[in-house]
């Protein structure tokens, strides 16, 4: 029904995260309208993020590093951060979402891969190898915090990844449990309101 | 639009908590196709339960107690429980909410009122009163849990109530937060998070 | 967990049209919150709406008819409405939204019977015989309106009724399809928007 | 706190409809991982779909021509398409959505800008000049379709449209409104019921 190069544009953004084909329609439509010049716009800062980022060789943040000199990201080359601590998250936006609490101060693991939809193979997507040479080579941590959610694809990859971490004999921790803000109890499952009771303070 | 007395139905039954006319009239209709035998049965179990059913002289939960003999509650009464212990519930519904996770041990007291729409006048309909009358009473207890809804209601009723405890010295607590199962990182606040991370075990 | 009559009555809360087990507790704590005036209250109005209120003989609409002197609704009375046109509705709330347009001065006729889920038992509960008996019996309408829901189960409900209305040889027809008032074409499904399309005006 | 390249794109990637900053960064996040391949396969396709298409000239559809030979889409020079009725519509979304019905045989206008956040200023982003000269230009046609949403914003949009085309003398439509499929009488509203039942057919 669209013209080839609009369908075509049509199927890659179907393939963005949360995109369906209505939407990637629309998104078409929206460039279509757009001046020539803001979609060099578009085009050179998706070519300049390419370029200028690059992944931190320790944590696997990602980190803009123009003239490839560095191999940290500015975490894990902040010296106030705190080394005996790493916390494991599943990508950026979880970092982030910690960073802005401002409550942690160590550093952080990328595990990357999708753990929304877990199969075996998706555990070969986590960089578990990266992780484990990480402990073995640096100054051991003094505690993993494994900071995944606490869902039904999150416990299966925290299990893994206990297992995984459990020669190490390093304290190995997971998110607190509880009521979150706007949470109601009526509505609360028995784990999340028992977690919430011993959790009390 | 209804016959008047098919209106008064509706109305009373729109009085019921989250019920609005239309559900309301729907159940006039269910009761209009009822049985005789099934009107008599549920008018009766109206009836019998507002006989049998007394509230606990201490905690003020719902008990059956038909020859009027007892003052206090299976649980008030139970020599197992910790009488150290007194957990502050809204209602009933989430008194049964703490008993089912079977992780709790000692006493409740429902601070009955609607919390969830506070004003002022609001906080004469919690049992306040009832509350620093049993504390002062009895044994001291050593520890008060509120357990209410970490809602902006829920919290307005916290701060009241621990004003209101505070000359008594005792260790008062709040439910713990953190991620609920099934929860997601991404769309936890700042807050719950925060909390999450220092409540890792 | 509560106390046998307390158990009983949220049981037959349960029962009551869209009310789960938690809803039902919540109607018997507010009814244990009612003082013994207002349960009388509500208890004589559910006997009295049983006594005053009977299905008319023609349409099935519940009227009030305390001296149970009438065998008519107000509307099967109503000299000024069209009795060439009958319009079948699955129940009283439905004729209540047509009455409301005030679009409408023909005839109802109340099928009962759930048609929202829908199995060959459940054709039985319609009032399928009592139909045809009026429409036999009486001067023949005009015109029949199956005023059911465009779902599938109401769409298996008006091919039925079609089938055992074609003998009687009149005008059958369908609610228009088309978009709702609020509703937008880009959710719309093609049979609305060929529908919206063709009843325009 | 994200480095500032990034933080570029997820700014652009917010504009788009109906993106806000968290899909806006994992749209980032997914460029990241894509390989330089994908990468220019996305940016070709982008700068490819503005070179090959235009906008017709009668009705605004995009459409693909790559020798810039034509002025009109495959529509509006399709012969078997009947030139006396234009249907009216917001955007290239609904006019696929008419398309696909293929109930439609006439031809369209998109009217283009954003109806749907409607102020006076909108009013100018709306191809009504445009519109009225192709009125006055061509054969007059015999009917125009306003095939816009029956929302608050479509409906001042429809009522603004009938004003200024009312010196022509045309047949002026719009869609018919009624029950969709799969919709309530339950839920609808009066004036939707009106018209499902005007429209019976």
């Amino acid at each position: 029904m669209h013209p080839p190069s609009i369908q075509k544009l049509i199927n890659l953004f179907s393939k963005f995260p949360s995109i369906g084909p209505k939407t990637a329609a629309r998104f078409v439509f929206y460039l279509l309208k757009m001046e020539e010049k803001e979609i060099k716009e578009l085009v050179n800062a998706i070519s300049e993020m390419k370029e200028k980022v690059r992944l931190c060789d320790s944590c696997f943040k990602p980190f803009e590093d123009e003239l490839n000199k560095n191999k940290l990201c500015e975490i894990c080359k902040d010296p106030r951060r705190n080394k005996a601590i790493i916390c494991l998250v599943e990508n950026e936006t979880d970092l982030i979402s910690i960073e802005k609490t401002k409550k942690y101060q160590g550093l952080y693991f990328i595990l990357g891969g999708n753990v929304s939809a877990l199969r075996k193979a998706d555990f070969k997507k986590l960089r578990t190898e990266e992780l484990l040479q990480k402990i073995k080579n640096s100054n051991p941590p003094q505690e993993i915090i494994i900071a995944l959610n606490p869902t039904i694809d999150g416990e299966a990859t925290i299990l893994y990844l206990e297992r995984k971490l459990k020669p190490f004999n390093l304290k190995i921790t997971r998110l607190g449990r509880g009521l979150p803000v706007g949470g109601e109890m009526e509505y609360a499952d028995q784990e999340t309101l028992a977690s919430a009771l011993e959790n009390r303070r």
